[in-house]
């Protein structure tokens, strides 16, 4: 019976993506891939051209420029856009977003998302911010995978009082696409993805940006030798651009508390080496193969 | 006629290989694979474990604990073992190494093992030092590739008035195993291997230990919600801690060089999230991308 039910109903009846890049689309391919998520899908981006494609790669069932016009009538909106972006969106779409319906969105920030949102949310609409811990360096329309949250932790940051209810669709629309759901204060999400995910992001466009500055001959080297240590770190540093300087800036406290301390601990590493104390260095390299195993074990690497 | 005296005559008739870790095994695994580099492979490790599970796997023809025994009437010796034991390896062997026999290496560092190896030379030896650039994070007999090195550069740091005959040797070695070869002096190695390789491990090393230092909750958090940029990095941080410890000590100078520099520009990179600098940002981004993008042109990423 539920099940029957579940496929005449699904969670939303039109469900707007706002900006399709990466992880919107891959939101609407698993929607398509998997069912159960959205009668209509309507696809909204202000970029022409990101528009005409995902036109062109059919992802969705309605598209449009104007953020206005796309919520007009939607029980369902996921901001999908670059975090810099979302205090005009909300501004922009409150207006237009009826009543019952659930604004969420996929920033990797989320006390600033909050900040920049919930002035704007009506009364009667519930707002239920959502990060999706999941990605790859490719971005825009082409490079969303209906399998991209498969495995993963989608974790919610609903304000207190925000209706269970909408919470729930939300949760469900994670879990149908494969995503585990956790909930949790924003300031400790952004602590901990400050650490797990902005901090390796900044160290690697910063690490690419000093062997570039090294001169002449040697430069092409370091390209042409690029050993593997230094290709997983450009492979981080390739992700892009826009995106994470507003993640940067918008995570700003956690990431420079986290910077704060690794820098001391690199700092320490590097006296270590400096002063020949093999014990010290064999310590910390150790301790970071236990922490690799650790991964493992809980199947996240 | 070339080919066939190539088959009848392999460079080498019996080479020793001396640390039968990753890039040995990877060695020995090319040389039976490919064909033209030994009649007879030595195989020597002071552990006896790795020694055991060599001969289990089948990996060469003659097994021995001994450095001094196996390099006896040999006319090619490779050192594969962490760099930290060549002093004592070189002044082991070095009474027992027969007249017209190449002695080489796969060390990271090149001044470093040059310093440690150089005063035990005979007269009648070729000393030919070289580093593959090639990995993996697994470590032991095991983890070896007979194509490790395929499509990877070896680059070979031969003091002045090194016998042509002997580094031809090796790079043909090298060459049969699937690398591209270049010559360069040892120093200007240390410096391009630091930036490429040396530092983005130091730094991986660094942030687990700053992650596994988070308190309590917050730490099992990180390793549940890692998210790919730290993935990545653990990845790196999984390597041998002895050979990892040995590269950060025989590289110090390069090595700090370019920690000197990193820290620099991660300093003026937090300095700009601090004082919310988009553009600056935004910049140092693009570069990585454009680095990024620069090694997959040449197929190094």
């Amino acid at each position: 019976m539920f099940m029957v039910e579940r496929m005449v109903e699904p969670i939303f009846k039109r469900l707007v993506i706002i900006g399709i890049g990466l992880i919107g689309s891959s939101i609407t391919r698993g929607a398509r891939a998997y069912g159960g998520i959205a009668d209509k899908i309507v696809i909204c981006d202000t970029s022409p051209a990101a528009l005409a494609r995902a036109e062109e790669l059919g992802l969705g069932d309605e598209y449009t420029s104007d953020p206005a016009k796309a919520v007009a009538g939607a029980d369902g909106v996921i901001l999908c856009a670059p975090v810099g972006t979302y205090a005009a969106l909300a501004q922009a779409i409150a207006p237009h977003l009826a009543p019952g319906c659930v604004l969420s969105d996929v920033g990797s920030t989320k006390q600033s998302v909050m900040q920049d949102i919930t002035p704007f949310v009506p009364a009667n609409v519930a707002f239920v911010p959502a990060h999706p811990i999941a990605g790859t360096e490719f971005s825009g329309p082409d490079a969303g995978l209906a399998d991209l949250f498969r495995g993963r932790w989608s974790l919610l940051t609903p304000p207190a009082g925000t209706a269970e209810a909408a919470i729930v669709k939300i949760e469900t629309m994670w879990k149908i696409l494969g995503a585990q759901t956790a909930r949790m204060d924003a300031a400790h999400h952004d602590r901990v993805i400050a650490i797990v995910s902005h901090l390796p992001h900044l160290i690697a466009f910063t690490i690419c940006g000093t062997a570039d500055d090294l001169a002449g001959e040697t430069r092409g080297e370091v390209l042409q030798f690029a050993a593997s240590g230094f290709r997983d770190f450009t492979r981080i540093a390739a992700s892009d651009p826009v995106m994470w300087r507003d993640i940067f800036l918008n995570n700003k406290d956690a990431l420079l508390e986290m910077f704060a301390r690794f820098s001391e601990d690199a700092q320490a590493m590097a006296r270590a080496v400096r002063k020949g104390d093999a014990d010290y260095i064999e310590d910390k390299i150790n301790r970071s193969r236990k922490i690799r195993k650790s991964l493992i074990d809980i199947k996240q690497a």
